[in-house]
């Protein structure tokens, strides 16, 4: 589409329409704002809406998932459980003088690389506009001046070990580089307060006695994962099965930046796929197995490279670049819903988390980023997070999430296993004794393996225990573990969890991007080309004027689009057909009939496409059946209008 | 349908069905729950997502409504001039010794009721089981039993008085109820604390500081009236027109009861229809005008009854019963939206607030009650709520939110206005200035009238401002309050606000019980006879058995309702027929394709009908075809399946 791409894209041409159109602007604007808050404006709104149900259809109905509504209140002690309460957090800095808030880790990478952006104008060196990562590229406005300063050659090279390191830094280690390289707010120079953790949610009691602490869900997963029984109870117990969740979650984010990419509040859809550990394959991966991704695997980027790898998921899952069929499956199904709903696939690329990157759980994962003029944005996460979250929430509640299969063939197995003195517990530790026995059983495989190793090597074992001030000692009058043969009838096992986790706002922002576009005409006419499946309205109503006889026709074609449920709007002011039309470009409707004096006699209209101006005429009828094959049937225009005649006109230039 | 109603409904069967089916369930639960917290599993969110989905079409897309999606996170400040943080509160109170929390008003109504009933019981009057409403019924579980205690004649009169104004009284009231009738605890009659205010939002601080306090949105409405200036602008500045949106709102019950009917985190879908204050009339009204509904007014409730009014809406707005006609285009919209997903008509009314209920600035409030066993339950409110939110809004932002139109002929204007000599009143009220001409200028032409008059008299005005200790006082030297006429060429007004606010958690509840029904000839088999429009999934897919060319059949039937965008479920369990069937009645599912051995010759199946077990059989592409026009397109099954052969089985006794 080489006339899209004629004029280059600017962000500020794009916000401008954005903000026009009121597709999305500042939440409490008349307040002064709240940042990190957006509100969607009716078009905004109907595109999220279209996303959302186009969403449901490819993934929840296509592949009959369980849908779930959770609520977004969350006591505390599922969130403490679950990781969230101890490490959803960034490192803030506050200058105690202005009482401004830095994130930690964003201030240290500003301000060094905007000293070495100023070493190296000192050296006369010329930056090359490289290709920044979004990340980098939202910040850009803390330190408001770079200056041109020369540093050591060691300096320098000092500064970029710290950049290539920044994402592994503990709050100590920020503090310490703040302190060593004299890092304190760029507008004053002054020194900061040393990083303190900020957790990340949204705090709030539940009840009136105010004793109940909960939070805003910082993710839609840990509703899904707590009704894992009743869910695989609803489906006759069959293994593998996916539940999925369309909602709100919350990030208290220290400095929100960049619009719709780093919020406080938004819209997310999380698959949760429950499988077997022992066989991750997909019944459909045949059907996907062919799609060609553009992969960027971890050891590329371990070696500091960006090369992308063009293959297909067949393939990558062949060769052990992704983990298992069920992931390959999904990423395939993610790119294909990405693409549907006007995602440009050169600017969609999948990356794989390194391994200091990944959970020490996970096993594999990756995310869809979409490339904006913000950089690479990670849009959807892919994660294999093995059978932590469900083992998790079982050893604190005490209630078994597990999948239970009749064996065909009863199995020997032979497994560490603790043996509990229980009588002896109770005098010995007194009201704490409940929470060393729950230490005991919650152990693994592994873990009682070197417990049953340290017992042996010194008669006894040493551990500490959340809520037990001193370390337990026990011996083996407590605890026997030892390996027990068994032979068992029914597997019972924890499921593994592959989940696909979308964040549709910065889709939807990716997908403004991807469409944007000014003719080369008049660099004022913007284009925003929705695929009509999500486009806002399908069709802009546009009588020639408003004299009674077209009013008359505009209400007979409004109520036919009205019975084929077509979303439309009816432009009946008194702009030129071309500024009307040039507007709706704007708000991505994809298609305009015009009624003109013709109509009124033969009830034929004019259809016009919104990216190639190009127009057909037709009957009524014929006109709303090619514009309900284009939008929900999948046809290009051509096979949609291949029976309605080329209609020219002059009108686009009025 | 009598056989409908053969067996007497029990809630604790219906229960057990929405339970045992994962209609929905305690959030939480393996953690203990939380009580007010839901999570809908997959039929209860399909059906939440088909609720809305119609809801959406019904309202936004029928009416070209703007649609918004606005933050839930609200600031302060908003909801501070909204006068929910001074207004949205119950009374509670404590008892300091077991640290149990009581709603102050529900305690004292359910105490008084049950010493009502014990003199009775002492008496020897037996209680007939009257209809006791939704609020009474839910509270039963705190005053454990009821004493058979007989009351002086005087008591029981004043007692009646007491209930009978209950919703009326204030905190100090209802304290000196509890003191002077000695109502305590009812477990231990111990006496409890002084009723206290508590704000049933949700709060929170937005950003890392702490120093923005924000609640969780209470409705839905305020985001609205703050996009109104956009709203009108998008809409290309013609009036009257609606904005709409759908989403979570919270509220923080003392003590959450009766299921899905209060919860602490709910649905809502709210429209505001703004409408010029001089003409409420509605274009679409003749549309709606023959519409009947039951109505339950407010004069006919002053006088102690509830004798419905069952007449047209046209009739109810020529009367003046319903103020207006947008309001009662409304009222119908909503008794057809209700009736289309599943409400029985003959348990609906429109009851109307009385004066003393509503809010000063309201002009009429009707609510769509729907009976369950609960009571009347209050589903959907309809209100006047004239210009009182954009006022308070537009005058705290000083954000003009008013409409301007031309005037074809030019106007005479006489109207009181406040001439402020602004260079006196910095000296005189330093920092508080601003404060005070704030005041000045967002008074109604009401009150500046009274400050004329004021002033007149004593040569001064006395007034008291938010955020100023004293009482400020002003001659005329500072202020000049008259009559001034003037010639207006354009004509600026704030709209009138009327607001449909839709509660879908508590709507959804009364469908449940409106179409909860079971076989008389085996009240075990429960159905839900949901309109297949909003059943969570349409079709069961039956085959016979489990060979493998019924499977073939199967995956075939299964691809065309696929591509037909029809939900379905395959049921191939080896339960009999019969057992498949009656496990979908509970689910609500309307159709069941039954796929047999004469399936595999002839691409022929059975199709059944949920309430009815009716069947008829067909080619697949007819019987998908008749499942659409019954669905989607309102058939009825009749006429659906005039073209299909009626089928003869015995299978549903198996």
């Amino acid at each position: 589409m080489s006339q899209q791409s004629a004029i280059p894209f600017e962000r500020e041409a794009l916000d401008s329409v954005l903000k026009r159109r009121f597709f999305f602007a500042p939440a409490f604007e008349i307040y002064g704002g709240v940042s990190g808050l957006y509100d969607y404006g009716p078009p905004g709104c109907a595109l999220q809406a279209n996303i959302v149900d186009t969403w449901r259809k490819h993934f929840i109905l296509e592949e009959d998932m369980l849908e779930v509504d959770c609520t977004m209140l969350t006591p505390y002690e599922v969130l403490k459980t679950s990781g969230h309460v101890d490490k959803f957090a960034d490192w803030m800095c506050r200058d105690l003088k202005t009482g401004e808030i830095f994130r930690a880790d964003h201030l240290v990478e500003e301000v060094i690389e905007a000293r070495l952006k100023g070493n190296k104008e000192a050296r006369g060196i010329i930056e090359e506009a490289a290709e920044e990562d979004a990340e980098k590229k939202k910040r850009k406005k803390k330190v408001k001046e770079i200056k041109a300063v020369k540093l050591e050659d060691s300096v320098v090279e000092e500064y970029e070990t710290i950049l290539a390191k920044m994402d592994g830094f503990s709050g100590k280690e920020l503090g310490d580089l703040m302190l060593k390289y004299a890092i304190g707010n760029p507008a004053t120079g002054e020194p900061l307060e040393q990083p303190k953790e900020f957790n990340l949610m949204f705090e709030t009691a539940i009840g009136p006695s105010g004793a109940l602490k909960g939070y805003l869900r910082p993710e839609t997963a840990q509703g899904q994962f707590l009704n894992f029984s009743k869910l695989l109870d609803f489906n006759n117990e069959r293994m593998p099965f996916a539940s999925a969740s369309i909602g709100k979650s919350f990030r208290n984010e220290i400095s929100p930046r960049s619009g719709l990419l780093r919020v406080r509040e938004f819209l997310m859809a999380e698959i949760e796929h429950f499988v077997d550990p022992q066989d991750k394959s997909h019944a459909s991966f045949h059907e996907v197995k062919d799609v060609t991704l553009r992969f960027l695997a971890k050891d590329v980027q371990s070696a500091g490279k960006t090369d992308i790898i063009e293959t297909t998921v067949g393939k990558a899952v062949a060769s052990g670049m992704v983990d298992n069929e069920t992931l390959g499956y999904f990423l395939a199904r993610i790119s294909l819903f990405l693409i549907k709903i006007g995602v440009d696939p050169a600017r969609m690329r999948f990356r794989q988390h390194m391994d200091n990157e990944m959970a020490h759980y996970a096993t594999d994962c990756w995310d869809a980023e979409l490339q904006t003029s913000y950089g690479w944005i990670e849009c959807v996460g892919c994660a294999d997070r093995s059978a932590y979250d469900l083992s998790v929430h079982a050893a604190r509640t005490k209630e078994k999430l597990v999948v239970r299969q009749p064996l065909e063939t009863p199995l020997t197995v032979t497994r560490f296993e603790a043996e509990i003195e229980k009588k002896k517990f109770g005098p010995k530790f007194r009201k704490s004794a409940p929470l060393v026995e729950q230490w005991l059983v919650s152990r693994t495989e592994c873990e009682l393996e070197e417990l049953a190793k340290e017992m042996a090597a010194n008669g006894k074992i040493v551990f500490k225990v959340e809520g037990i001030e001193e370390d337990v000692e026990l011996d083996t009058s407590f605890v026997v573990i030892e390996q027990k043969t068994r032979t068992e009838h029914i597997r019972e096992f924890t499921p593994n969890v592959i989940e696909p986790s979308f964040g549709l706002g910065r889709i939807m922002y990716s997908i403004f991007e991807h469409s944007f576009w000014r003719r080369p005409e008049d660099k004022d006419r913007a284009v925003l080309s929705l695929p009509p499946l999500v486009a806002p309205t399908k069709v802009l109503l546009v009588p020639l004027s408003n004299s009674p006889e077209l009013q008359a026709v505009t209400k007979k074609v409004s109520a036919i689009l009205k019975k084929a449920v077509i979303p439309f709007k009816i432009d009946d002011s008194s702009a030129s057909i071309g500024k009307r039309y040039s507007r709706n470009d704007e708000l991505g409707t994809p298609f305009g009939i015009t009624i003109d004096f013709e109509s009124v006699g033969d009830f034929s209209v004019t259809l016009r496409e919104r990216d190639s101006t190009k127009q057909v005429r037709g009957s009524v009828e014929d006109i709303v059946a090619a514009i309900k094959e284009v939008t929900y049937n999948g046809a290009t225009w051509e096979e949609g209008t291949k029976n309605l005649k080329a209609f020219e006109t002059k009108v686009e230039e009025e």
